[in-house]
């Protein structure tokens, strides 16, 4: 390999590729640098040209996945500047129903990213920092303005855990729930997803900011079930 | 070994830790039947007597892993016979985030089950058959008494859903969670989110309840958000 190709663009993006292919299969520890570029058709120097050592160019593919999905599904997906909370919730849930259920993308996205979530290693730590985290605050501010001003911050934090973890249970739990009935997950199933999760979510937060506004999210949380 | 030793009840319990252990460590196919009986201190005629296959022992331990957790929190923990479907919903919650948080149980567990549910073997099949569905036919139930009659099969199904994922989040985006915002597990913690998420999907269904009573879940399911 030529080293002006070596430091072509191109070669940097089949790199990353075959990089995601290679610790999805094996993980960071067990891939090799010399697997890698091989199945890139580079050497190893434009691996170190291009990210460094291997702990960076995991990290590199790792966020490459990540921020693709969300530049193709952005938390705002489909919506106007305009739009209500209702609607944003909304275009949140189905953004991130698409993200991980779009069919769409390289196995290995998801394989690598539950692979990274079940035994992290230290690029998680940027990678929430830098991708999952200013999508959270994005739905906090959704649940914020839906709860109204008197919400407590503790329970503008559980509704959002609660939203996002209705939708990515059908990714993570999508094997079970195969076996528990016929799943199909086309366009149109998606879309009946996302509405389902919007209308639970807004029933449970309407009735949770009339409760917020009469007691203390403390008493909410600790009282059994006579609140 | 002798062969009584081999094949008393004794050594079958230590067959499955070790199995256990071994399996979560490798996954089942890297896991071989000679390192598990060494670690259990018997040896490969132990394991054909008890279990049949590597295969078979695999099955066995997954299921004992689940059967063991559910028995120790059954989906009506500390409820009696009484119980309104509202206190039913909150200890299956409750049960529920302590299978799967509990810190008393050895690690293998939930590793063991996640490698399973992520890359499934042919044993899922009969977990989900015999585990799995009783507890998930048992909350619907529950939802079917909470939203009434009127209520239509896949709105109670998509509740049930909203249900498992909300608990099972906790579990599998753990590590996400933990650096999103300090997040601290004890008991105190897991009953607040335990009714946490008990209210959101009461509220939830309270709500959805009244939509059903006036339009079909089609229309619910299909129509953006005005309905």
């Amino acid at each position: 390999m030529k080293e002006s190709e070596a430091k072509s663009p191109d070669t940097q993006d089949r790199l990353l590729q075959a990089a995601g292919e290679v610790f999805a299969q094996h993980g960071f520890r067990a891939a090799t640098v010399r697997e890698i570029s091989g199945r890139a058709k580079a050497n190893v120097a434009a691996v170190n040209y291009h990210f460094g050592d291997k702990g960076a160019l995991y990290a590199a593919v790792l966020k490459y996945a990540l921020t693709s999905v969300i530049k193709k599904y952005p938390p705002d997906l489909d919506i106007t500047s305009g739009a209500s909370p209702e609607e944003r919730l909304h275009a949140f849930i189905r953004s991130l129903l698409y993200r991980i259920l779009d069919e769409g993308r390289p196995a290995w996205h998801g394989k690598l990213m539950a692979r990274e979530i079940a035994e992290p290693t230290g690029a998680l730590d940027e990678l929430v920092e830098e991708a999952i985290k200013p999508l959270y605050e994005y739905l906090t501010i959704i649940v914020k303005e839906l709860m109204g001003g008197a919400a407590e911050k503790e329970t503008v934090r559980l509704c959002a855990m609660s939203i996002i973890g209705q939708c990515l249970y059908y990714h993570h739990a999508r094997p079970v729930i195969l076996r528990l009935y016929q799943l199909k997950l086309g366009r149109q199933e998606v879309e009946g997803l996302a509405s389902h999760i919007t209308h639970f979510s807004m029933g449970a937060i309407k009735e949770l900011s009339k409760r917020v506004s009469s007691k203390t999210c403390g008493e909410i949380l600790t009282d059994p079930l006579t609140g």
